[in-house]
C-alpha cells in the first residue's frame, strides 16, 4: 500500500468536482477537507469544462440523480474526460430504479470511470447478478463480495471497491481486502459517499486508481477506527463530528501502523 | 400507546420514501436511520412508482417546495395512494406564502394524507383559523393546540400533529397529548421536520396512524430528554449529534418508563 | 462597535431569507438560529416577494448557482430593492467560473448590494485584480486584504468584507480590522457562508451595513474563539457543533470584554 500517496494529498491538496447527492454534501465536503483536500460542489452545467481544468478528479454520487441534473454530469463526465481526470462514479442504490440504472449505465458506457465504489448489492447489479436493494442500504448477496467485485472490474474494465463490514478492491488480475472496520461507520448516512470522495481525492493523484481504492478504503477505516475508540455503538451522532477529526488528525505513521489489509498483485 | 411499534421497527426497519427539503436532509436521514427504519431522499419524478412499491411510507416535506418538483411530489403522492402507503406530510412555513398553500392544499385536496405534522401556526392555518408565520417558525395563537388539531383533523379526515412545547394529536374523537420535551428540540432546525419522518416511519408498519403519531411524539420527547440530560439550554449544536445516539439508544422499556402523556380515544 | 445591536438583534429575531448553497444549508440556519435571528430557505420564485416583505433582510450565496435558480435570485433581488431590505451577497468562487461572474456581476449591477462578503481571492476577482481561486478556498494575494476591500467597495459603494486569519470590513472612507479568529473557522466548510448570513441578521435591523459587517464579523470570531478553546487544531468536526453552542451562549459583556479590532470611521 502506497500511504506516500497519503502525504502527496497533504501537501498538494487536490481539487475534487463533486456532483453530490443533496443529502450528505456537507458531510462529504468536510471529510475532504478534513482530510486535506479541496472539495468544491457544483450544480451549474456552464461551469463544467472550468471547474475540470483545475480539477484532480471528478466524483459523480447518484445517491439524488433527477433528469434536470443529467445533462450537467454528462458535462462534467465530458470534461473530466478531456483532460483525462479521473472519474470516481458512486452508484447509490443503483438497483432500486430504472433511472437509476440507465444513468449509471450511460456514465459507464460513454465515459472511462477510474473507480466504482458501491455496496455489494449496488456492485452485484452493475455486474449482472441480480438482489434485491432496499432504501440506501442493502442486504448481503450469496455471491462472494470479492466475486462481485471481479465481475463488475471486468466488466467495465475499472477498478471496482464493494464496500462493507470488510472492503474488496478489484481491478484485473490485483484485489486487496481492508480489514479496518467499525459499525459506526454504517450508522452514519453519507460515509459511503465520504468513501467515494477520498477515493476521488487519492485518485487525483495517483498513478493508479487501485493504489487510490485501497487507500481510501484504509483511511476511512483508520480514522473510522480511532473515532469509534471510546464510544458505544449507539453513538452514530457523535462518531459523524469525531470521524472528521480524526481524519484530519491522521498521519502516514497511523496509517501505517494501524492499516489491517491483504493485497495481492500481478504486475 | 402502542410501545411494541417501536420493537417492530427494529425488526422490519420501514422503508420511508422521502420528499426533502433541501435544508435539512442529512439529520432526517440519519435520525430515521438512528430510530432503526430506512430512509431514502429522491428528486426523480421517473423512480416514484419503483420506490413506492417496496416503501412503507411517504413523507413530503414542503420546506423548500418550488414549481419544478411538484410533478415529483404528485408522483409521488399518487404512486403512495396506488399501492395503498400512508402519506405524512409536513407543511412548512404554509402561511407565509400563496405558493405553499397551494401545494399543500392540493395535495390535501387530491391524494389521502394520513398524517399531517406542523407547529400551531401551520396547523391554524390549514384548519381556516387566520395566524401569523414567522419564518420556519410561529408565535403562539389564541386558538388552543388542541381546538387546532382537532379542527384540521376533522376537515381532512386524517390524523393531526402540533408538535410545540408540547405535542397535540388530534383524529377524529381520539385525542393525546405528550408532555415529554426540551427546549433543545426546538433549537435545532430540522427537529420537526424529523418528527414527521419518524411518525413516517412508525405510519408504515402501524395499524393506525394515530399510534403511529403518538409514539412519533413520544420517541421524540424521550429521546430528546435523554439527549438534553447533560447539556446546557445553549447546546442545540451539541444536542444535534446527541439526539441521535440516543435516538440508536432507544429501547422499549425507556420508551414505557419515560412516556409523559395522556390518551382519551373513543373506539 | 455598536454591541447593543447584539441585543437588539435577540429582542427582534431578525428574518432572513437566504438564497442558500446546497452543501451548507442547515449549519448556516442553525447558526442563525442560534444566534437568536429567525432564518428561511427557499427555491420558489413565486413566493419571493411574500417572503421578502416581512423579511430583514436578503443572503444570496452563490455557492451552487445555477441557471435554473436565476430566474428566483432575481425575483428575490428585486424584491429585497422593492422593500429597501438589504441585500448580502456571497460570491462563492466566483473568479473560478465565467458562469459565477456573470451571476455576481448582473447581481451587483441591477441590485443595491448592501455588503459582499468573501475570502481575499474572490474579493480581488470582484475589485478586478486578478488572481487564482482553487476549489472554495483560495490563496494569498500581493495586494493586501484592506486594499482589495477598500477597492471592491468603492467600485461597487457598499461595505466589503474580506475574510481570512484576520477580517477586513471596508466602506468608503471607513476601515475594521477584527482580529478574533481561530484556524477551525477554515476547517469547517460552510463557516464562511455562515459569516454572510450572521451579517445579514445584523443588516436587517442596523442603521448602517458597516456596523452590521464589523459585528458579524466579531461575533463569529468571539463565539470561534471561545468554541476552540478546548479543542485541538484537527477537531473541526467536533468545532462546527460547539460553535453553534457558543453562539447561542453569546452575550453582549462577552462581545465587548472578547472582541479584538480596529476601527477608523470618517463621519
Amino acid at each position: 500500500m502506497d500511504t506516500e500517496l497519503f502525504a502527496r494529498l497533504r501537501a498538494q491538496q487536490p481539487l475534487v468536482v463533486n456532483y453530490a447527492n443533496f443529502v450528505t454534501p456537507q458531510f462529504v465536503a468536510n471529510g475532504l477537507n478534513a482530510l486535506g483536500a479541496s472539495p468544491i460542489m457544483t450544480l451549474a452545467q456552464e461551469e463544467a469544462s472550468e471547474l475540470m481544468t483545475p480539477a484532480n478528479a471528478l466524483v459523480l454520487n447518484l445517491g439524488t440523480i433527477n433528469a434536470s441534473d443529467m445533462p450537467m454530469v454528462l458535462a462534467l463526465a465530458k470534461a473530466a474526460t478531456k483532460f483525462a481526470k479521473p472519474i470516481i462514479l458512486d452508484p447509490v442504490a443503483v438497483g432500486a430504479t430504472a433511472f437509476r440504472a440507465a444513468a449509471a449505465k450511460r456514465l459507464l458506457g460513454d465515459y472511462p470511470i477510474a473507480v466504482i465504489r458501491g455496496n455489494a448489492s449496488e456492485i452485484a447489479f452493475l455486474a449482472g447478478i441480480k438482489t434485491q436493494a432496499k432504501g440506501i442500504d442493502a442486504g448481503a448477496n450469496a455471491t462472494s463480495p470479492a466475486t462481485l467485485a471481479q465481475r463488475c472490474a471486468e466488466r467495465y474494465n475499472c477498478t471496482v471497491v464493494v464496500s462493507g463490514k470488510v472492503d474488496i478492491i478489484a481491478q484485473g488480475h490485483n484485489l486487496a481486502t481492508v480489514y479496518n472496520e467499525t459499525s459506526l461507520l454504517p450508522a452514519v448516512v453519507g460515509s459511503g459517499d465520504l468513501l467515494s470522495a477520498i477515493i476521488g481525492a487519492y485518485a487525483g493523484i495517483a498513478e493508479d486508481p487501485f493504489d487510490a481504492a485501497l487507500l481510501g478504503a484504509v483511511t476511512l477505516g483508520v480514522a473510522g477506527e480511532a473515532a469509534a475508540a471510546h464510544l458505544e455503538a449507539t453513538q452514530g451522532g457523535t462518531f459523524a463530528s469525531v470521524l472528521l477529526d480524526r481524519l484530519a488528525a491522521l498521519d502516514v505513521e497511523q496509517l501505517n501502523t494501524q492499516a489491517r489489509y491483504e493485497e495481492a498483485r500481478r504486475a
